[in-house]
């Protein structure tokens, strides 16, 4: 006999059917007990006598083989039940559940949620989140290959960070020292100059950061896209809004009950993201909020800015655009002596992304390597990309994670990570 | 002006386009010079006096802009051609080609060819070989997908490793010691436990093995699945074979101009893919071979029983089954006290996939870890999976340079990563 999926006994009205799943709730009437089973797809529930449940062992959770007949009748769940003929326990449950999970909401602070992830992700509205976050990654994978991009996998361990810095995980490789990948920067570039043009990644990035917030992990999804035969920084831009057009309307389409569920609204985008420049975002952040700001937006200026765009253009999202020279990496593009032909894209008082315009002239690269204190000596293969034809181009990286969250209204990214890595854990 | 790409300019007879790319080849006549230009999508032969060419400084693989009009004209690459009108450079190449990379087939040895990665990738044959792993990737994802499985994304920085033995990358973790995965074993059975029942998930996998050979690599992408409420290890073998024919169709229809243009050809899958209990190969290796083995296949034995499938069952694949307890990971469901319920795939001598079911009873566990030699106490987080109900499942891996390589026909294995890792490269 095959089994039927949940959401498919709809069709089976009167039939007998096979369903297998865990043992979501049990209620315990005078003379019936109704069993809630949840597979994949879906809740429904069953039926048995008093009788027939009191010579089994059957606790929330175990894990059921069902035979039975799907009749009419209402319940929360369905237009239908299941009445139990047979039962069969494919997995019992051995010890006491440490959380509850059969509830509407899970009411346990977020070490436990994840010291017990493999029973918090059972719970629908935990399930639920990564519901939407598939979407997402579809969305991004869909588009860029509407768009010509090609999808590449590239190497995680390293022998130089890409971003500079000190926050690299160090890798014992063989005799060798490396590291663990920060971005997929260098590898993204030179996929440009192998002659791809377009490509996109959506892999593991790695930032040693000492610090525990709540917007930063130190293992995480990076989506990352880099577009050769650009005509400006303003092309990665327009990129962007067309994938986050294309990435809401997927939810809309395809995850609206998820993200209901979750009590979260997705944001419109009416016209064009709007852009400011830094140098107007910090000067707008000074005149109105008097706050005093030079260099970068700290978090309190990314959420003043956000909500000053909401205010006057109606917008979740913004493009702040020219950061300084001193605050972007070696392969940014300048745009003048101060300036880079860079963004960073703020979404509900957040940056989700990061990108721009990279050098593709070898001379400007080495001097602007020099500029930064680095030594190009350290970049050969690196360096070699700009010896031998490489069009003008750019990209940018959004982290998964911090998106989705954003998205869901999530105050932890933790939240939107299956097994998250952070400061203090590294388990399970 | 829009750019027009070279595999859309067939639509644009006798019009003014824009094209852009690298100068593929230079073909200077008595009055005029033909530039063959290469974009992402193809080659073009475009056509200007030499007294135009003079007064520019245009050599292989310099990154230029063209306008001009696409006019009828035979030549070895398109009906047309492109009458030059203006040229742009838009990067130059410095200084000399390291390989020569516009012949037909690119003479270098493997590790000049890795060396110069950006530019061996330029290479029509090079580029073929991401194409083909290309819809390898996209063929075991939408198979996935439609048979209800979920992707996710699993921590690659693990506590403890998955697979046993010393084989593993050490990460400092902060104060910490961890290490690279070997799989995403443990976090794929638990996402099964977690409710999601059937997953997959593309990412790097890590071996720190010392040997430096043809078929292995330190960082590899493993397409690993794990599918929850099987009947037996038999349904992981079904889902592989229905996999490999959907993967061969995919590659016949988008991509048998790359395996034609590689002078590779497709296996055909004509019955089922035959079954060889490993006891049975054992046997069959002494017998017909005068080849004694016990307790593994080596390199010369998958090779051996694959000419004897070939030529007994005229497949070039083969499952062996009922591997060994003792040289199966402590996960191994066994089968009886010697065997396991498990699976090796070969195919064309070399094994491409293991699998098989894994045992889901808390207590035989457990027990098993003992007779492994393992320590419980180190797997906490894992076992504890098995205490509330998680239902009979298994899974398998697919390594994907390995399968590309051998569909291919090619060698090595590291013609099938863009940028390898291996005992000694670890750049570009």
């Amino acid at each position: 006999m095959k089994r039927v999926l949940v959401e498919q006994l709809k069709n089976h009205i009167d039939e007998e059917v096979l369903i297998k799943g865990w043992v979501a709730r049990i209620r315990k009437l005078k003379s019936v007990t109704f069993l809630i089973i949840r597979d994949r797809t879906g809740l429904v529930q069953c039926i048995a006598t008093n009788e027939f449940m009191e010579a089994r062992s059957i606790k929330l959770e175990t894990v059921v083989s069902i035979i039975g007949s799907v009749v009419e009748g209402n319940n929360s769940y369905n237009p239908f039940e299941v009445q139990i003929k047979s039962m069969e326990i494919l997995s019992q449950v051995t010890e006491e559940l440490p959380i509850e999970i059969n509830k509407k909401d899970l009411e346990v602070n977020l070490d436990v949620m994840l010291n017990n992830r493999v029973l918090s992700l059972r719970h629908e509205k935990k399930n639920a989140i990564f519901k939407v976050q598939n979407i997402i990654v579809e969305a991004f994978r869909e588009f860029l290959k509407g768009e010509g991009f090609t999808e590449i996998f590239t190497p995680k361990i390293v022998a130089e960070g890409a971003e500079g810095g000190s926050e690299v995980f160090l890798v014992k490789y063989f005799e060798e020292n490396a590291y663990l990948a920060q971005s997929p920067q260098f590898y993204k570039q030179m996929m440009v100059g192998a002659g791809f043009e377009r490509v996109f990644e959506i892999g593991h990035a790695y930032r040693a950061e000492e610090h525990n917030t709540n917007r930063h992990l130190n293992e995480y999804v990076s989506m990352d896209l880099e577009m050769g035969f650009i005509d400006g920084f303003e092309d990665i831009m327009d990129i962007e809004e067309k994938f986050i057009k294309h990435m809401l309307l997927s939810l809309d389409e395809r995850g609206a009950k998820y993200i209901e569920l979750l009590g979260a609204s997705l944001p419109v985008i009416e016209n064009k993201i709007p852009k400011i420049k830094f140098n107007d975002a910090i000067n707008i952040l000074n005149t109105m909020y008097k706050k005093t700001l030079s260099g970068d937006l700290d978090p309190e200026g990314e959420r003043l800015i956000c909500s000053y765009v909401k205010e006057k253009y109606n917008s979740d999202f913004v493009f702040i655009t020219h950061y300084p020279r001193e605050k972007r990496p070696m392969y940014t593009m300048p745009s003048g002596e101060e300036e880079t032909k860079s963004f960073d894209l703020l979404f509900r008082g957040i940056e989700i992304t990061t990108g721009g315009q990279r050098i593709h002239d070898y001379n400007m690269l080495i001097n602007n390597m020099l500029y930064k204190g680095l030594n190009p000596n350290n970049y050969e293969y690196y360096l070699n990309t700009f010896k031998y034809g490489i069009p003008p181009h750019g990209g940018l990286a959004i982290g998964l994670e911090r998106l989705t969250a954003m998205i869901l209204g999530l105050s932890n990214v933790r939240e939107t990570s299956l097994f998250p890595r952070d400061r203090t854990r590294l388990q399970p």
